[in-house]
This record gives C-alpha cells, structure tokens and sequence, in this order.
C-alpha cells in the first residue's frame, strides 16, 4: 500500500470557479508507483476529488467493501471456496479488502499478477489463461520460490509440452483442463474423449478441471442467467467425473464468472468459485442484475474542457485512454455509451446524457433527447464517467485515487499493468 | 533510451518446439522502466522474438524510418513547419527517428507528454487538447522552466480563466483558438461572432488558431480527401484572416491530420502542420491510402495457447488489453476484426483469417471461410497481430521491443503513458 495521503489543500465541496485554482510549486509530484514524493513541502497535493488532475481513476472504498461483503456472503452459502481474479483490480490494496484481510487464494490473468501478488505474501494462485509454452519457465520460477501456483491448459499438445519441461527441470507443475461449458471461448467439452487424452498426457500433474461461462453474459433473465449458472456446474462437475472414472485424480473443480455466482443456486460438486468484475461492478453488471448502479465503486472522474454550441456537445478530458473503447452496454437494454456521465460526489446520473464518443483524449458528452443543458457543465467542473466494462477502464490507469464516501482523497492505490 | 539488448540467448530463426524453451534462473527481469537488470548475469534476457516473452509490442525501426521520411518529406513540399503528435508513439526514442535528430516542434496530448519531452530537450511544444483550468498550475510551471508551451481552447470563459490566471500568476501564457473545420469534435466556426470575442477575451495570450480535421477518417475517394484538406486549410485560414481583421494578431495557423496532410495539396496561408499516426501506419490508415499494409511498423507479439476444435478457433494470448478494443475497420471495406494475422518476421498476413472476438487476455482467430488450418498455428507457435489504430494499441504497452527487420530484438523503447 502506498503512502496516504493526508494533507489537505483542497478547495472545499464545491467545484472551483475558474480562476482560482491553487498554484503548484515545481517541487513535488508523484512516483512513478504513486507514492506522492511530497517531501520537498512545497507542492499542495491533490487533497479532494476537485484539486485532482484529470483524468483520474476514483475508487469508492465503502462501495468496495459492500460489493466484496456480498459476493463473499454468497460463496459461503454456496458452500464453496472463493477465488477471486484479481485480473479487475490488479491491486493488492483492492485484494485486502475484497479477502478482509484473511488467507485467500486467486485467479490470476497474466505473469506480471502472480509475481506481484506472490511478492505481496498471496501464496495460492491460479494463472487461468491457456498456458503459452514460453511462460513455463517463469511459472517454474515462482514455484520453486514457494508460490503454488497452477496453470490450465486445453490441448495434448500443451499437457505433454508441460509433462516434458517439468520433468526435465524436476519441478512439480499442477495444472488445471479448461472445460468448454458454453461454446463461448475455450476449453474441452466434458464428453469429448480429448478430454481423457489430455488427462493422461498430464500425467502427475493433472490437478483437476475449470470452466468460466462467459456465455452468461448474453443471459438476459433470471431463468437464463440460473440455468446458465447450472450448466457450468453441471458440465465442469461431468469432466471431473468422466477423468475419475478413467482412473484419473481431480481434486479441484473450479468454475465461475460474476453472473453465474451471483445467480447460482448450488454448486454440488464444485470446490470453488472465481469471480472478478463484482468487486468494483460497472453500467454492464448492472444491466446484468449482478449490482445497482450505485453500487458502482470506480468512475473515470473528468473535467469538462469544452463546449460546441453549434452541435449541442459537451467536450470532457476523458477520451478513450481514459474511459477504454469497451461499448458493452451497446447491445443492451439500456446503451451507455462510453460511460454514464455522473456527478463525482454523489454519483448521481445526468439524465438524458451520455459520453456519446470518444477520441484519444476527448470525450464527446450529448443530449439523448433534446438540446443539451451547457448551464450544468460549465468549463473546470467536473463529472464522474461510471463504465461500462469496469476490467476495461481500470486497465487505462496505473493508481486509484480512493475516497470514502465523499470528496477527500484518503489513499492512492498502485496497479500491476502489462505483462513483461 | 533505455539500455541497448546486446546478449544473444535466443534459440534461432525459427519457432521453437514445444519442450525446449530454455529455463531461466531466478534472478534478472526488467525494472518498472523497461530498463533490463542483466547485472546478476544468469537470467536470459530475450533476444530475439521467439524468446520473447507475449504479448509484446514489437516496433519495427525501418518501416519507422520509412513513415517518417515520406511525412518529412510530404510537408517539406507544402512549404510549412512539422509538428508531429507525439501522442501516437509517446516516446522520446521515436521522436529522434521521427526527427532525424533535428530540433523540430511537437504536439502533445497530454501534460506528462509535455513534461515527459522537455525533460528529454524538446523545448517547443502545443499541447492540443482544450485546457482544463486544473491544469493551468502545471503549465505555468513548465513555461516558467523555459518551454515553449502553449495551449488551446474554444471558449471564453476558458479564454478569461487562461488570461486571469496569467495575469494573477505573472506568467505569459500563450493559447490557439481552436476552429471548427469540419463538424467533426470541438472548436469555433471561423463565422462565428464568438471567434472574435475568445480573441479579445485571451488578449496578449493570443497566438493563433488550429484545426483538426478528424471528419477526413469518414472520406473514401481521393476526391473526397482532398477537398477534406482544402476544407481544413481553408476554414482555419479564413479564422486567421477575420481575427487579423478585427486588429487581433494571428502569427500561427496550424492544421492537420494523417490523411489530409496525406492528400493536401497545398497549405497556403498554414504555418505549421500536425500528424500523429503515420510514423507507425494501421489498417485503417491503410485503407485510407496513406501507408501499404507494409508499411505498418508495430504490431502484437502473441503465443497461440489453444485450439478449441469443436468451434474452429485458436486462442492467443493478445487479448483487448493488448491489441486494444478499437474496431476502426468494422465500417471499412476491409473489416480487420481486432486485428490482422502476420508471420512475426515477414509481416506478410495469414489469409482468411482475423482476430474476430477478444476478452481481457484472450484472442480468438477464425477463418473468414471455411474450417481454419490449426496446423498453421501450433500450440506455442507466434503471430504478429497488426492494429487496426495503432495510438490505442500502442497505448496498451509500457514499452516497444525493437527490431530492425529480422528476428533480433535491438533497443527497447520506454512509452510516457498516463496523466499524472
């Protein structure tokens, strides 16, 4: 975690009128990890929501510990372990609270994760992206450092490329067969003899099975979404079977995505549950009736840098870097945009507009119905964009700025992007 | 610019078999800069783009060289001074390819750019972006610091904001008045009474004007384009003389974009001209006639991780965060999907084929038509995935890998991202 930040050098609740920004000294500024190098005295830190440059990433952390309350109180009823993908956070300060602090293993979406996490004490990880034979050295690495970390794999080819690295380095890779329960992306169909074949090119290392219905996304009502969440169970708890039955181990049967946990009614014969969007939620997971809107806890907090009269457009500093390109509500009942345009404090909807385009570092604010109101955004203030796909729009920035419920800036949280 | 690679670990010209990547030691990696750690000496840094580890940018320095002469080249013609925007390539190690070296002006789009270059010497720098007043205490401090920084805007309030802040600061502060020249985004008609009044309202910090042309992405014919060019000329020229007609002063009247500067003409009345993308080219920049699909300088280095047979996809570890969500062909004659499939040495394109569907670190290839050839693509084996709009794919990396037409990767090249 990274340093707080206490000082307070803000402009009080309201946004500032033009004119009177506080000058910056050229001392100061922050780290490239986000720790504000605040040491020389001089330069006021950024304090509140409204003194902050822009773009910023704002993460609410009592929506944060809500989101993480529920979906923990869920797996437990579920009767499964939890196993978060720290793919949306991509933090450990996000990590500590969605685990309240306690021993919990995770999913992990590249290389650069679990050599973060496993840095930051996470013992127990998951790598869930088919392995690319070029990562197998780094996976043994953390092995070896004392990470159990595992892998998944869907092909022969890929099982016996593992048997035969791990062998000839005489390190114990386990890894998962990733199970295809929704035709949607990956994995092998539980009935597929393929399935037997990869088991047995394992060998020692064949820890069990997973699946992720991504297919769920495109579930619109509850008897969708629960028979969805059902056939992930079902089939993934099939393959376990199938290799069982074949005289193979499978210790873990892994399934989940935030849908289908949210809407599971069992989950017998499962031994734990991953899920990664429900932490922060976003415009898409409220559609999909995983969150309430308000539950939202990250917006892309912008000023607004302009006004085309002439066609009835708002101009904001929040362009695609910030926001992402991700239009997942563009196919659903209710189509944000690039992101539902709010007010930063109480997260409160515009009516009737939408961040409506996009360029790099322009966002495009207009009136869904009628001419747009210019009064309500005057040049300097500022809105909060909610996004759409909040794994997206997290991804564009490298620190969260975390509030608490209100305008103060009470922590900043470091991110691990990329992959090298 | 970061440390050269001068190590050769690499396994040689071609794919390596499954089972024979060679281990790394524990030590070694690459600092949060992209800077190699080689000292402890055990670790095999890669070396070429097989070893490499995926997904990876790869820029390409002859293909750079190439974009960049043609643009010097095209502008020298027209008789006015380059600006290029350095928000596409974000780098001070391009900037020097792109400027053989030369003490030449830029555009940034963002304040870490400007502050980013000046500390790498780039002294004459417009920031292209309608200013946000939050941001006039960092551009103070950079004029105080001796550069040539100015800044646009299209109101007057945002011209009032700029002049009391100078004025209160003591700081001269110098903006362009951006012009509307094709409906496109922001700015002011040149016809606009408004024109004027911004001008009166920003007093001695007025500079200029400036226009960009964005409308010219929708143009299909080279008719089409150089009217869109003329357009663009024609109406920021037109701003300049009406301001120089009220008694305001107009030295600067700076225009572009790729595809006009592509197929101006000519630039009579311009002083300047500005383009970001083509020192790296796209697909769509390649439909739009500015560069040859080989052209393209950078692309996406990933891993095929997985065939699911039953639906005729391989898995590769490019997904949206590393080729970016940008659709920019989806309404092209060519739909590139997210992205074209190439050799990752000859750059030539895998027919019938396109990175049709993307998750966060998944691609998914398909064929166009017919059962796709899994034999084109082994599990292990390595593609090249060309971006449809290379400032948004780019901007997904911290750092370009680079080579110099072959397999061996020469330089690494760190990327100023983010704002604060």
């Amino acid at each position: 975690m990274v340093e707080h930040v206490t000082e307070n050098h803000g402009v009080g609740g309201s946004i500032p009128p033009l004119g009177t920004i506080p000058a910056r000294s050229q001392s100061g500024g922050l780290t490239s990890t986000g720790i504000p190098s605040g040491s020389e005295g001089s330069r006021a830190e950024p304090a509140t929501i409204f003194d902050l440059q822009t773009p910023a990433l704002l993460l609410d952390r009592p929506r944060l510990r809500r989101n993480a309350v529920r979906m923990r109180d869920k797996v437990r009823m579920l009767g499964v372990i939890l196993r978060p993908h720290v793919k949306t956070a991509k933090s450990i300060d996000v990590h500590r609270v969605i685990s309240a602090d306690a021993d919990m293993p995770i999913t992990v979406s590249t290389i650069a994760e679990a050599r973060y996490f496993f840095a930051h004490g996470v013992t127990d990880i998951l790598y869930a992206v088919g392995i690319a034979p070029v990562k197998l050295p780094e996976v043994a690495e953390l092995i070896r450092a004392g990470c159990k970390l595992r892998i998944i794999l869907d092909t022969v080819e890929a099982a016996a490329a593992v048997r035969g690295f791990a062998e000839a380095e005489g390190v114990n890779i386990e890894a998962l067969i990733e199970i295809d329960s929704d035709g949607h992306r990956a994995g092998v169909a539980p009935d597929d003899p393929l399935l037997i074949e990869i088991g047995r090119a394992l060998g020692p290392g064949l820890a069990g099975v997973m699946s992720h219905a991504g297919a769920s996304y495109d579930c619109r009502t509850r008897d969708e979404f629960e028979a969805m969440a059902e056939q992930e169970r079902a089939l993934t708890v099939e393959a376990a079977e199938r290799l069982r039955a074949a005289g193979l181990p499978c210790p873990i049967v892994s399934v989940g995505s935030t849908p289908t946990l949210h809407y599971a009614r069992k989950l017998d014969g499962v031994t734990e549950a991953r899920a990664g969007v429900y932490v922060f939620g976003d415009l898409v997971q409220a559609e999909l009736g995983t969150c309430s809107m308000d539950d939202i806890a990250i917006g892309v907090l912008s000023s607004v840098i302009g006004h085309n009269r002439h066609h009835g457009r708002v101009l904001i500093d929040g362009g695609f870097l910030a926001l992402s390109r991700d239009r997942g509500t563009g196919e659903m009942p209710v189509d944000w945009g690039y992101g539902a345009v709010c007010d930063p404090l109480s997260h409160a909807p515009f009516e009737n507009v939408t961040v409506s385009s996009t360029n790099q570092e322009h966002g495009i604010i207009t009136s869904q119905s009628g001419p747009i109101d210019f009064d309500r955004f005057p040049i300097g203030s500022r809105v909060l964009v909610l996004p759409n796909h909040a794994c997206a729009t997290a991804a564009a920035h490298d620190r969260y700025f975390v509030t608490e419920g209100g305008e103060e800036i009470v922590d900043v949280w470091e991110r691990v992007n990329g992959w090298q």
